[in-house]
């Protein structure tokens, strides 16, 4: 009894998979730190961070907060997979706990959902050092992410 | 990959049961609770918490303070059976999402240790319902537990 | 800069003092932890808790669980406060750091709103020492309230 | 007494400032987000950030991401300020609720140290919006930051 059982996982619009692309596209900042969609399915979205050294801390490391982004949209993705049509994603609150330093090739920030609730989904995502070598899990994410109605868009 | 590779698990305390059911013995809170250790192993540590009426909320359910109590103390627990001898564990910071109302006759907070390090240990806790039906998720905590050499005690 | 502007801070509910001690007083918990009301206004609940032997963690200092019982009270009531007349308060997640060992003749959890939305309050509460001595800030809590119609109750 | 009492803010480095400005410079995630220096005070670090639409979610504000990152660097460089010489800082846990969309000319992260402790150190973080108008907090984070010594660099 120690994993969480898993929460009904049948989606409730058809097309999540291509909202969540259609939404991941819109997200420049996705674009501009090379994040890419590994894996997609109800209650579960990867995403994966190459490492580049224009985004590190003061020792070489990916900074805290280019690992806060890909968990925090992997996060989110996950949630609007179990999300009804016409509804966007925004994170309420999230909290990161940082257990290795973000060195590696790469990164994938692996989000699934714990409960979705009406309003409010709840979700983890672990990060894994991907190459070379065994995954490590370098960091974990417990946040809340709130379901809403989508406003007109231009 | 959605699960964390388990952290090495190999006690480095012989005495880990021993010293984990002596603090937890000292820890009137735990009694007063009515909290009882249901399973030690290296790395985890389940504690219950019987349904009682003198700890609920406005709405008669458990209170969201001692179902922290049950997840922090099942965290530190967890982190102390792989800490060396002659130390204690201290909560340093614990995260607690509530997924759900805490009702029913029971309840059990399974914690695991995700990371240990040699002064900082990661964990995570989730908490269950237990008795008649499903098990249900009703909360789960992220938290960071320091160890501290033991300071003489009289 | 350094303090947060304050919300607005007229109340939705006139009777929101009324509601608050009707709420509080349902809650069972805050009885037997022995925890009264300190102090209500728009946007800001404070809440005493004194110093009992019967929650305290191994080291002879009250328990994490207690501290976040109070805390996560204060915080609950201080959205409670702003909020319209027939809603619910329930805690969405909160995260408690602990800066300081429990200890003293007693505590004072003063929570205030950082903003107050249609759906989620945020809160932040601080818990201090009280008796003999200068206050000394033991822990600090970061939470999510979210406001709902009450449902009827017998 | 709903403000916490100030840390004792004498600096335990001389050279603090330096120091910071000197780590800072070699966060290369900083550079590539255009975010700079406001305010370095013991105790006390103020970062801005502009806005930046390659930096954004799906609605065209910046990204939670980024708004992690100049209030987490903003945290470590307020704990920086008072921590020993040959000291690094990392990192070890965040909390960071989101309060209102992250959007206008740029954004202010003030971070102060809630307590500096031998090993650890907890900061909270408020973001602002900067520009035309009234400033709006738009994000608050709570951190835990770990202070180690220097190892050897190349």
């Amino acid at each position: 009894m120690s994993a969480p059982p898993g929460p009904r996982l049948a989606p409730k619009d058809p097309d999540y998979e291509a909202r969540v692309r259609e939404s991941f596209a819109r997200q420049s900042h996705m674009a501009t730190l090379g994040i890419t969609i590994a894996f997609i399915a109800p209650g579960e979205v990867h995403l994966a961070l190459p490492f580049a050294e224009r985004f590190c801390q003061q020792n070489g490391f990916m900074h805290a907060g280019a690992i806060a982004s890909v968990a925090d949209s992997a996060s989110g993705y996950a949630a609007r997979t179990l999300a009804p049509p016409d509804t966007d994603v925004l994170a309420v609150e999230f909290k990161l706990n940082l257990l290795a330093p973000a060195r590696g090739e790469g990164f994938l920030a692996c989000a699934r959902v714990l409960r979705a609730g009406r309003t409010l989904t709840v979700c983890q995502a672990d990060v894994f050092t991907t190459g070379v070598g065994e995954p490590t899990l370098i960091a974990t994410m417990l946040s809340t992410v709130i379901v809403r109605p989508v406003e007109g868009r231009r």
